[in-house]
């Protein structure tokens, strides 16, 4: 019984007052003050849509395991209120070097912690608190990285490394998953209940109605990227419940895959949004988005996952993997027909330079997504991080006190 | 049973890929450019929102059946994705004889698209998916022209032709619903449990508190119609728990007609919020909302809607048409009075041109949304759009898989 | 049997009537314009968060207990909207002696709300909607007048008398409560369920979220406290889980526990948000709010409240009295330090006199609220009010119509 019923008393408590006190001292010794980590007052009710739509959205969003509500929204707020701050202090006393930074204000910091929180949901139910933590830490750390050298070596604009967010975080999850043993078939907790199933829309509501604010909180111009990506949205819901009921018996929906594939737009015109001067690109890109998710999630969940051994709980991968890798090239092709265009396709050497760069951009962050994320997943699996037994996967008692035996619901 | 178990696989998708295909290429022939549909940016939290209240609000506040609480949600998002489409793309290339409108906004569409979730509310649980959007269409389209001839021929200034939604989409609805066939009396699946109303109530209160921005965001100043609003739809919520207790056996509360006649207020001063200077006559105007709504439920439910036949799910009769009726007739009195002051009733003439102008705007909205609901319904009831047994009216089963069986919650 | 079932139609709906009445007379005779009760339109996102916050996120927060769901959030909402109307109102009309203040704006009228709110959790599923009514009106009217003489005679500049209001609301709760008796021991409708925390944590989120415009809504930038409050809020949400963890058996967390600590912070910080300069000093109260909010839960439950016979239904003592005393006592040290190291220490009779100032500020509050809740107690359980029967505490089946048996969610 012992090893079952791990206590994390000894552990996570410290973990938690070491990160904490080295944050407060880095804020301490750091002199930082107000005005180095606030950006113009105006970005301020976007701020706090993108603040509701990680904590909140995302929290309610991966609340799909019937045994496990606690967890998904209370574990992703502990994820979310540690990465803010890490991000904030730690950035630039770590990565001084890289000076063509800004420093880290609030609302970079908080749309880089969607990285984290869509890592989190391809682990959902299998990674303890204390491989949460590390694994957040871990992962901000490497996608800044993975941000500097794009900044730095392949000149992409700040702005535009940030948008690799969903790419970053769906691939690095999904490279750290594959080092957690699978469950045993047929746990009955992790299904949905249409109870859950209910809180999770009301997650994904709050993720769909804000992600405009998403897209556009680092733009300088709101109009483009906030229209883009409603039509993109849009699009990208109606083709969800068109490929539902296309690919189910009896043409009825399927809210795990509806779920899914009405964010599949805004992942996939997240780099795009703000240079998309014509909305019916957008519209297309949701379009294509969304038949990437659903074609994704039957062939990824009958071939790919099985061969691969991969269980990824939430279906990150088709969710915000695909769509995003979708996304990052059709940027490189809106940027190179628009760059062609305005040459009239005479300055072909300058026009392969760009697609080089883009390439190498792409190329780089998903390669080091899934190295990093590998390397990650075996640290994880130290004896000293106490990995959850398999048949204690999905189970909210493992963690919370809950005072009397849980309903499933 | 085959005539109980439609499949929608062969229609359904084929609609919406139509549907699609058509606001794709509409969105590309039109040459349409970000700028055309965009309003300046200051508008953007009112729209995010107006956004979060249509699509979230209302998709709650109509989850008042207890096994079609997933309908209730994904079918009310389904509409309003596509109806904001149809809204932004469709309309100037349909209409385009009417040169004195500007080109549809993302706002405008998506205010006008609460005239078809109010419709909803009215067919709810008895319309299938397909007789939805077909709806959705009709009404748009009529809706817009109802909205020309008011602002060509009645001089009615564009802002306030939208103010109409509430009663277009309360009677259009009404109207359409007289063509389905009741469902059968006692049918158990027609009653909410405590569960689905708290869900509801999480919807209502966010109707609720965005219902300022709903009135506000067409207005030139937010000064009256955000303080006008407020005021209205606080006193209507004390009248609310006031006549509630009032009315019931032992003064108990009851939840279904609370959350109808808290809302109540704001549809009465949606007409008016603009131009009110005086706070009093908008917290007159919502007690005067809230009793209409209280008084009508008694009403109708016992008289009218026996002897019409009507079946009206979620009662929006008076939540919605009742009160938009007072408002526009508290529109028409407060616009004359000003007048009439302004010229020390001496230019009696041209007050009753106003009166006259207001009459006939009002009397057109209301009859066209009447006849043209009728047709609608009897156009919804074709074989072609499968419209459902009676025997599966309000049943989550027949559109969705759910993974196992619906615990009535 | 008649005893039990108490039958509130012959008293609470005219009390409403007389209520709204005296509202609507004072709206018309004062001749109030909209300008006198609107701020500047820039504050209108802020006023919508906190306006949601108030309604929606404690409604919310406060569904603690298992069969108590439509109470929390109706009466939280019946409570809200009457307030705002009286504090708009009501406020310059009875205290137009006090001429230094401005006039009431709606944003103050919803934030000194959240004295109320937070007093309603002392009494949650103990106080009749009659009584609750009642406390509103007296504590408004009370913290009102505290903030007059805070105003006036100890010259505390007016925006920061409005932060007191977490203290005041706390202690008026808890002398409020006092003087109802205590349930039976082993009453089972006092506990939660997990399904009754899910919908509470869904409110706390709301709030959590929400609470940076809180803050910030009356500041003339937004930037500190906009900053601040996030930062004191995410320290505290760390050390909640950690303190969480530290002091169950097995190292797990407590939903309910958590809630509570989660908010700490945010109290801590907003008496002096506005002036930080150095976020550290911002995280450090959070760390210490949540302290001495978790060793509070401990030491009140065991020994004080017993020894008083607390009945404090939501732990409001330790979520907003003791964070909120920690806040008044910080904002002392921080205003005495500032004020020394400008004047390098010599001017230290000013530097008491500014102490003195600050600690009167505080005592007074405190004082007022102690005294004036216990007598506010004394008055809500004579026998017109109907005080609700120790075996009928904490069921909406005494309120509500339920329309068959709720099963214990």
């Amino acid at each position: 019984m012992a090893s079952r019923y791990l206590s994390f008393r000894c552990s996570l408590p410290w973990l938690l007052l070491l990160l904490q006190t080295l944050l407060l001292l880095r804020s301490f010794l750091g002199f930082l003050g107000v005005g180095d980590t606030y950006s113009p007052s105006s970005f301020y009710p976007e701020f706090q849509d993108v603040s509701h739509m990680v904590i909140f959205g995302f929290g309610f969003f991966l609340m799909v395991l019937r045994r496990y509500g606690f967890s998904s929204t209370g574990f992703n707020f502990l994820l979310v209120v540690l990465g803010v701050q890490c991000s904030v202090l730690v950035e630039d006393f770590l990565f001084s070097f890289c000076f063509s930074f800004l420093p880290c204000s609030l609302a970079k910091a908080v749309v880089s912690m969607a990285a984290v929180v869509i890592s989190t949901g391809a682990v959902l139910g299998k990674a303890n608190p204390m491989q949460l933590i590390v694994m957040t830490l871990v992962e901000l750390i490497i996608f800044y990285v993975s941000r500097c050298i794009n900044r730095k070596f392949l000149q992409v604009p700040e702005k535009l490394t940030l948008m690799h967010v969903h790419l970053f975080g769906a691939y690095f999850g999904l490279a750290l998953t594959s080092r957690f043993p699978g469950p045993p078939p047929g746990l009955d907790k992790s299904r949905s209940t249409p109870k859950s199933d209910l809180f999770s829309v009301l997650g994904t509501v709050f993720v769909w109605v804000f992600w405009p604010s998403f897209n556009s909180i680092l733009a300088d111009s709101k109009r483009e990227p906030v229209l883009n990506t409603y039509l993109a949205l849009a699009v990208s819901a109606v083709a969800a419940f068109m490929l539902s009921a296309l690919t189910s018996k009896d043409g009825k929906f399927r809210m795990a895959q509806l779920r899914s594939a009405l964010l599949a737009g805004g992942v996939t015109v997240s780099h795009t949004a703000q240079r998309i001067q014509h909305p019916w690109i957008a519209m297309i890109l949701g379009l294509l988005g969304t038949a990437i998710n659903i074609l994704g999630s039957h062939c990824l969940q009958r071939c790919f996952n099985r061969a691969l051994k991969l269980q990824d709980t939430s279906g990150i991968h088709f969710t915000f993997g695909l769509p995003a890798v979708l996304g990052a090239v059709a940027a490189i092709v809106v940027r190179a027909v628009k760059c062609g265009i305005e040459t009239q396709w005479n300055d072909l050497s300058r026009l392969g330079y760009l697609i080089f760069i883009d390439v190498g951009a792409f190329c780089q962050t998903i390669t080091t997504a899934l190295i990093t994320g590998l390397i990650t997943g075996l640290i994880l699996n130290i004896k000293l991080l106490k990995a959850v037994h398999v048949s204690k996967y999905f189970d909210d008692q493992f963690y919370w006190e809950v005072s009397f035996k849980i309903i499933p619901f």
